[in-house]
C-alpha cells in the first residue's frame, strides 16, 4: 500500500487570542488546550502518530515562524518543514506540499489537517481519519464534515450527497460561511455538515484537479518541481511563491471538482476559535469558573483567567469575564465579547505602526 | 516662641490597597496620590515642611517597617524615626512621641498626622495647621475637624460647641463611627465634623492629660523617659512597649479631656480609603476611565487601571471595575465593592499560613 503523508497548516497568525497569541507565537504555538501543556501543533503531530510517523509529516508555515515551529517539533525531519516565504491562502500550500510528497512517494495519500484544532475523543478522530483516507485511495478528494451542533455562520458548510461506501458520502456541495438566516436553514435541514477543513486525497489526484481548475496554480507548481530536481528549489520558492493565485482550496478545487466525497465525523471538533471556546472546553469550578490554583474567587462566576504560574489573579464580584494575563500584556474582556480582541490588536497595531 | 514638632503616624499596614499594598510596602509608602510619584508618607513630610523643618519632624513606625520607612525619608535624622517594636494603637504612639519631644524642647508644641491621607489643597491646609497650632499654645488639646459630604459610617464625629476664637470651637463630644442613621442625623444636624484624625497640642499639655485619663500609659512614659536619660532606651522600648495599654488616643484622652477644641478644616481632604476614593481623585477620560497611556479602552466606562509602566492593559465592554495590577498578583473587582479585597487578603493569608 502507498505511503500516508500528513500535511500540517501550520502558517496561522491569528489575533483571537491575544495576549496570548503574538505574531511571533500564534495560536498553533501556544498550548491553548485544556489540560494540555503541549503546543495545538504538537498535540496535532502527536495525535496522528498511529497512522502517520513524524518522518512523513509535512509542516508548512511562514518563513518568520520556521525557527519557532522547528523548535516546537524537534523530532521534525529538517526538509519536513516548508516555510512559505509569504502566505498566499491554502491552494497553494497544499499543491506545493502534494508536489513535494509526489516527488517523494508518486503513489502516495496525503492528509491535510489544520494545526489548531482541538480533539476531544482521539479514537474516534483516528477512525475518521482511516476511513476518509480509505475513501481517498480510488482518486477522490475527501473531506471530513462535522455535525452541526449550532447554526454557527462563521464555517462553511458541506451537503450530504448520497451515500458511497459505508461512512462515505458524495459531496454535493460547498456553501461559504452564511448569513445567521441561511444557517439557519443549513442547521434545521439536517442535510449539512460543517467544513472542518481537513482533506484527504492521492497526491496524483490533487495536482489534477489543480491542473483542471487553478491552471495558473499547476504552471507555478511545475516550476517548483522542476526548479526542486535541479536542486534550487529554496530560491525557487523565495523568488516565485509570492506569484502563486491567492485562493483557498475550498473555493478553488474543492467546490468545483467531481469525485468529492465527505466522511462525516464526530469526535469532540472544536476549532478553538477564540477565549470563549476556551472556556467551554476548560474544566471548571462548581461557579463555572476556569482558573488556576493561584486564583482568589470571591463570588465570582463564569471567569475564565489564564495567567503565568504562581501570579495570583483576585476576582472579586465579577462574572462572565475573560482575563488573560501575561507578562507585558493583560486582557480582560466580557466572555460573551472575546471576538472583539481583535480590535484591541488592531489599535495596538496602528499605534506601533507595526502590521499586527 | 517654642518650637513646632510634627508626629507623623506611619505605622499602618491595611489591606485595602492590595495588591499594591503588602504588608512590607504598606499604603503610605505607596505612591498613590493621583499625579504624584512620592509615597503618601513623602508627601505628608514635604507638605508640612513650611511650618515644621524635617529635623523636627518625628516619624513613628513598626518595627517591621523601620528599614524601608528610612529609605522613603533620606532627609530624616537617624534619631528621629521611631520603632514599635508591636503597634498598641495611638495612645503609646503619640505619649511616647510626646515624651521624646519634651526631653527635647519642654515647651514645644506638636501636631500628630497620619502619613496616609490625600491634601487636595496645600495651602488651605498650612492655614488650618497654622491655626491649629496657635489654639493649642495656650494648653488646649486641639483637633481638625472636616466639614461632612456625606453620611460617612467610617469615620468619627465631633460636636462643634461654642466659638473660642476666631476659626476655632470647643469640642463638644466625640462620636465613634455611627450606624447608618445614626450618621444621617448626624450629616443632618449640620454641627457635626468629622474626627480627621490630627491633633496639636503642647507636649506638656497632651502628656498632662494622659497623666489624668490614662495612669497606666502615664507610668509607662515616665519608665522609658528614665530609661532614655540613663541612655538605655532602646532596651526599655523593646520590653516595655508591649506592655503599655492598647488604646486609641481619641477614645482614651480626647473624648475625655477637658479643654479640647476643633478648627473646621476644608482643603480637599481624603483618607484614601479604598481604590474606590482612587479612583474618584483621579483625572479620568471622557468616559470615566482613570487608566494609563499603555491601556487599550474599547467601550469601557468608569474603570480604575493600575499596571506596571508599559504593560499593555486591554479592557473590552467592561465597566466600573477596579483592575490592578502587580508582578505577582491581580485583583478585578467592580468599583462599588473595592472594600472586599480584605476578604482576599484574607483568604491568601490562611492559603499561606501567615498573618496579613
Amino acid at each position: 500500500m502507498a505511503d500516508t503523508y500528513a500535511v500540517i497548516m501550520a502558517g496561522g497568525s491569528g489575533t483571537r487570542f491575544w495576549p496570548a497569541s503574538r505574531p511571533e507565537r500564534p495560536k498553533q504555538l501556544l498550548p491553548l488546550a485544556p489540560g494540555d501543556d503541549r503546543s495545538l501543533l504538537r498535540a496535532t503531530v502527536d495525535r496522528i502518530s498511529p497512522l502517520v510517523p513524524i518522518e512523513r509529516v509535512l509542516v508548512v508555515t511562514s518563513a518568520a515562524l520556521a525557527e519557532a515551529t522547528r523548535a516546537d517539533l524537534p523530532g521534525l525531519p529538517e526538509e519536513n518543514l516548508m516555510a512559505e516565504p509569504v502566505g498566499r491562502n491554502t491552494a497553494p500550500c497544499v499543491g506545493w506540499a502534494a508536489a513535494t510528497i509526489r516527488r517523494r512517494s508518486p503513489e502516495a495519500r496525503l492528509m491535510v489537517l489544520p494545526a489548531d484544532h482541538h480533539i476531544g475523543d482521539e479514537k474516534a478522530y483516528l477512525q475518521t481519519l482511516a476511513t476518509a483516507l480509505d475513501a481517498a485511495s480510488e482518486g477522490d478528494l475527501v473531506t471530513v464534515g462535522l455535525k452541526p451542533t449550532r447554526p454557527e455562520t462563521g464555517y462553511g458548510y458541506i451537503e450530504v450527497g448520497e451515500p458511497i461506501a459505508e461512512e462515505v458520502w458524495r459531496a454535493r456541495r460547498f456553501v461559504e460561511k452564511p448569513t445567521r438566516e441561511r444557517a439557519e436553514q443549513l442547521f434545521a435541514s439536517g442535510s449539512y455538515l460543517w467544513n472542518s477543513g481537513m482533506f484527504f486525497f492521492r497526491a496524483d489526484a490533487i495536482l489534477d484537479a489543480i491542473e483542471e481548475h487553478l491552471p495558473g496554480l499547476a504552471k507555478g507548481l511545475a516550476e517548483l518541481d522542476r526548479a526542486a530536481e535541479a536542486g534550487i528549489e529554496d530560491s525557487a520558492v523565495t523568488e516565485g511563491y509570492g506569484e502563486l493565485p491567492r485562493v483557498s482550496i475550498d473555493h478553488g478545487v474543492m467546490e468545483k471538482a467531481d469525485g468529492v466525497a465527505v466522511v462525516p465525523g464526530d469526535f469532540g471538533w472544536s476549532d478553538l476559535g477564540s477565549w470563549t471556546t476556551a472556556w467551554e472546553l476548560s474544566e471548571k469550578d462548581e461557579n463555572g469558573n476556569a482558573s488556576g490554583s493561584d486564583s482568589v474567587l470571591v463570588d465570582a462566576s463564569g471567569n475564565l483567567v489564564r495567567a503565568p504560574l504562581g501570579k495570583v489573579v483576585a476576582l472579586v464580584g465579577v462574572s462572565d469575564l475573560v482575563v488573560v494575563d501575561t507578562e507585558d500584556a493583560l486582557l480582560i474582556v466580557p466572555r460573551s465579547r472575546a471576538q472583539e480582541v481583535r480590535e484591541v490588536v488592531q489599535r495596538l497595531s496602528e499605534r506601533n505602526g507595526e502590521p499586527s
